[in-house]
Formats: C-alpha cells, sequence, structure tokens
C-alpha cells in the first residue's frame, strides 16, 4: 500500500461575478492509496500530467438549481479534461503505463469511477499536451460545431469570435481548408497578427478597439456573413445578427462574455434570426464524442504534413491552475491554456 | 375596354414606432382596365375578395436598407396574401373565373405579374376565407413550423405564444394532434378562455396578468419546455430559455412584440442555448410552398372530420383594412384578422 500526498485544487465557495484566484484553494494535506483496493472494478487510478483551463469551467463554479449543465461543489477539487499515465486499473480497456486523455480533476492523481470519456492515447508522435487541445475536447468542439453545425459550403463568409483562443484558431483553419473566407476577432494585437500571418485567417481585428462593431463588421463582411462561430455571446452577437445573410448558421459553441455577469446582457437584433433565416445551434461536445476516431483520422494527417497549427499557452505547476483559469476570462491566454501537473 | 374604379389602400410614409391608421390612405381615384391587354404573357388579373392582415407586413413599412426581406414604396398599394377571383388572364395555368389565393395587392382588382405565390382554389366546400388562413400561409407557416422545424415527439411540452392568432391557434392544435403537452399564451381572457376550451390547449394563461412570466412558465411546466413556438420575441423568449430543457427547439416565426420598437429589446439568458443545446430556427414560408399540396391532403380531412377548427375575426370593406392591422398589434384581433373586399 503505498500512500502519497496528492495536492488538489479544490472550489473555496461557490462564485458569483468575476472569478478570482482566492476562490480556488491548494489543498495540500490530502493523500491518495497508489494502488486501487482489491475488488473493484472498472476504475481506473491515474497520474495527471496536464491540465486544460477552459471557460465551461466558469459556469460550473456558479450554483445553480438547474442540473442540466452541472455544478462543482465547495471543498471539492474541480474536474475537467486532462492527459494522464494510468497508474493502476480494474477497467478492462485501461491498463497501468497507458496514456488517456479525458475528464479528470484537479490533483495529481485522480481516481476515475466512470471512465465514460476516457480515451486512450495512440499516437505520441505530437506533443502529448495536444491532447487537451486540437485533439481533445477542444479539437472536437471545433471539428463537430463548423463541419456538423455549420455546414459550410466553399466561398462562404465565416466569422469567427475568440478566434485565437483554444477552439477558435482551429476553426479559422478548418474553414479556410473548406474554401471560405474567415475574419477572426481577438483582444490584443498580439493575437491579432496570430491569426492572420500564423493561422492564415483572411482578415481578423481586435474587438477592445472597435467602437462600433457593427459597422466593423460591415467593413470586414461587406456581402454579409454565412456562418458565425460563437463564442463570446453579448454584444458581438448583437452585432453579428444585423449582418448575417438569408439562410446563415450559428455555432452557438460558447458565450464567455457572460459567464461572469450576474444577470447576462440583453442581445437585440434576434428578429433577423426570423426575417433571414437563420439557424442558431447550441452543442455539448461530449454527445458527439463517438465521432473521435473520425476527427483523428482527418487531423492527425493534417497536423504531420504541416497544414494545421496548434498554439499552446503552458503554465507549470498544478498550482499555477487558479491563475491560468482566470486569466481566460481576461483574455491573458494566447492559444490553448494548459497546465503542466508533471512531465511523466 | 371596360374601365374601372380601383381604391386601394397605400402607404403615405414609411413607419417608425407604432403604426398608426393614419400611416395608410385609402386613394379612391385609381383606375384599372378590366382587360388585359394584348400580347401580354404570364400576368393574371383579379378581383379581390379576402384580404389578410398579417403582422409580417409592418416589417415591410418600414424603410431598410437591407433587401433581405423587402419593404413597400410610399404611395404604392401594400401587398400582401389575399383570395381573389381571376378576371383576365394570359398565364397557361389560371383563366377567367378561376378562385386563387396567394400573393396580391391592398386594392379591388390586383395585376399579378409573376404569379409565383398564386394557387388555384380546387376546394370551394368550405369558407373561401379559409385560404387566408388555415389553407393559406399561415396554415403553412403552422404545419412547417411545428413539425419540420419542431420535430415534435409524443409527450413533449410545447409552449406557444401569441396561441390564439392565425399561427398560434393552429400549432397548439398540431401539437394536442402529436400527442403533445401544449400550453399557450394570449393577451385577453376571451382568448385564454378559447385556447382552452375551444382549441383544447391543456393550459393557457394571460400574459399581460402575470410579472414574472419566468415564474409563470415554471409553474406551468415544471419539468420545462421542448417546444416553445415562437411569434412573439422579447420578454417573452428572455423567459422562456431558463425554461427551456436539454436539445429543446425553438421555431423563431414571428416577434411581433419588437416590430413596432425603435431598437429592439435586449433578451437576456442566450447562453442556455449554448448549456441546454437548444436549437434555434427562424424561416420565410415561401421557401416551402412547395409543401403545399402534402399539408392540403393533411389538414383538409381534419378540418371535415371537425377534429381542428379555426376562428376568424372579419371586417368588411377594404376602408377597415387600415385599422384591422393596426389591431394585430394591440391583440384587438379574435383569430386570424380577415377584411372581406368583395364577397363575389
Amino acid at each position: 500500500m503505498e500512500q502519497v500526498k496528492n495536492k488538489q485544487i479544490v472550489l473555496k465557495n461557490y462564485v458569483n461575478g468575476f472569478p478570482k484566484e482566492t476562490d480556488m484553494i491548494l489543498n495540500d494535506s490530502s493523500t491518495i492509496n497508489l494502488n486501487l483496493p482489491q475488488g473493484s472494478t472498472d476504475v481506473v487510478l491515474v497520474k495527471n500530467l496536464y491540465l486544460s483551463c477552459d471557460p465551461y469551467i466558469r459556469i460550473l463554479m456558479h450554483e445553480t438549481e438547474d442540473a442540466s449543465f452541472g455544478t462543482f461543489t465547495p471543498g471539492s477539487p474541480f474536474a475537467g479534461y486532462g492527459v494522464a499515465k494510468v497508474v493502476d486499473s480494474s477497467h478492462p480497456k485501461f491498463k497501468k503505463g497507458d496514456l488517456v486523455w479525458g475528464e479528470t480533476e484537479w490533483e495529481e492523481y485522480s481516481i476515475i469511477k466512470s471512465p465514460m470519456t476516457l480515451f486512450k492515447i495512440e499516437h505520441t508522435d505530437v506533443p502529448l499536451s495536444y491532447y487537451t487541445g486540437i485533439l481533445g475536447m477542444p479539437g472536437m468542439t471545433a471539428y463537430f460545431g463548423f463541419y456538423e453545425i455549420c455546414a459550410p459550403k466553399k466561398g462562404e463568409y465565416v466569422f469567427v469570435s475568440a478566434a485565437a483562443g483554444a477552439v477558435g484558431q482551429l476553426v479559422g483553419q478548418f474553414a479556410k481548408l473548406s474554401g471560405c473566407y474567415v475574419v477572426g476577432s481577438a483582444g490584443t494585437k498580439e493575437k491579432v497578427e496570430l491569426l492572420k500571418n500564423k493561422y492564415g485567417f483572411n482578415e481578423a481585428f481586435n474587438y477592445k478597439e472597435e467602437h462600433d462593431l457593427n459597422a466593423t463588421l460591415k467593413r470586414y463582411f461587406p456581402n454579409g456573413i454565412d456562418i458565425y462561430f460563437e463564442n463570446v455571446g453579448g454584444k458581438m452577437l448583437e452585432a453579428v445578427l444585423p449582418n448575417m445573410r438569408t439562410n446563415g448558421r450559428i455555432s452557438a459553441c460558447g458565450m464567455i462574455s457572460q459567464y461572469n455577469l450576474e444577470q447576462g446582457e440583453g442581445v437585440r437584433n434576434l428578429s433577423h434570426i426570423v426575417v433571414k433565416s437563420l439557424r442558431m445551434q447550441g452543442f455539448i461536445v461530449t454527445n458527439y464524442f463517438h465521432m473521435y476516431p473520425k476527427y483523428m483520422e482527418m487531423i492527425m494527417p493534417l497536423i504531420k504534413q504541416g497544414k494545421i497549427c496548434y498554439i499552446e499557452d503552458v503554465v507549470e505547476g498544478l498550482e499555477s491552475a487558479p491563475a491560468a483559469l482566470i486569466g481566460l476570462f481576461s483574455g491573458k491566454n494566447v492559444g490553448k491554456q494548459v497546465v503542466v501537473v508533471a512531465r511523466e
């Protein structure tokens, strides 16, 4: 019986408004037994290597009566996506030494009791951290949200908000691969440069420097927008709606601008949905994880041939996770925000 | 050459805000020749019998740069749906004496130059005015918007706003026929009674008497809403969103509460679209008129067997049309608003 320390990031209390680092506590008094008890079944014990900071985590820090999306429990560790190594397993699909990605917790070691969304990592000739991003949940989000929800056609006009983020950078590149014209918005000059020069967006702008987003979008899309990949909500959505073309599609992937508001912003211009026959569709990517093998078949060759790139913002140590998570909401991260818990 | 007077309702000026009767002018100085000129092709000259007052007409009274939905021209007659009798025709599909329904103008006689949306009336054993409603554009709207966009399943929970209107009364009855539980909202006690006692809605409420629509909907839908048939927009939509269930569908048919506002209301709670995987879909029913024969096959037996009912609010005379149209926006009409121009 090998008992070891198991540092954790736990939620202090439910959060309203903008989250702070002090809403999370580093608990270093917890311990864990590195052997599963005899007789356990379908349980996987993992050592966490990389953890993923994702905007949706903010939703789970809020107390809600609405169980549809779930919520964290104060005093318990955060849950989220990560890359891990199997230390012990009573699940037939996983054995000691396997590398996996999927839902884990914000701690050094985790016991995963119902490994529904745990995938064995087959390809290790790419950075392992990619399985928190391009080869993991955000990759599947971009893939499903763009190809399935938006059903892009060659020559269509695509707008992506939060375009330099974990999902947006991929959507823009998928749009280019589909023969679309794509414009992205981001919140710093550096990110705008990346969008244009690294990811190949046709155009990009810094939304913080624009005073009239409606006019900005008219300038970048004089013919209107066919596809909007929605990551931010609020005022951006309000400005996009009048610029949509007939039969346009909006993939409602996230609305990060709204997550920290006590009461979300009101969005005007929704009657464009009627008049222009728009379709706006939300989705939870976990419902489409059965398509992961198909996605891998598409994305791995693109990565290996250098036809797609992926930028990560990597911080070291579990203790860095709270600040990294908070940084998402001020746009501090450049690319996918990853936390290294251990390198092997 | 038979020259006759041709009274018309014309738009005085583009309208902002709540429309007034005085925004429309009865022009009684116009005349028309009741024989088409020799050599005309594909033109139909009709005598208008019934005209339809529909909320979307308000959108066309507003000046817009956006050509996607069109606009009227000041000094020209209103356009809209109606039932008419063919007086002369150079179109192979229509001959003198035919009864037709489709897009015509607000005048006694109209020349229809591109009869793309003109249907020959085959069944005259029902009130002719039905072709402005249950057997016309609003009927197709309810049919397509409910069955195709909402894809109802037996046992689902359906909410219909403006439920006593031309479209809503049908959606409620279609929902019952589909084995759904359906609740409607309307703006008077009389309409609420009709919804429950005449159309067979499970429940109905007067939204004007409710101070907290979110709480009202929670009361009527303790398990949440699967399908929302959206006719009003604004505050009602804002209250519906948190009450939607996962994978819910919103058919965005109209947003009458917004048409008279200089700047539409902001709608909160849109992040429920993401979190609950909602689909919100607008549509323009004319794009689906090819399905009209299929709809007729379904609806005619239901009417004849008394399994569906339809209430009309009929006013007499073209000169009554402006007040009838304005009445839609204060909810004055009970059922489908029809204007009788001539009985034969």
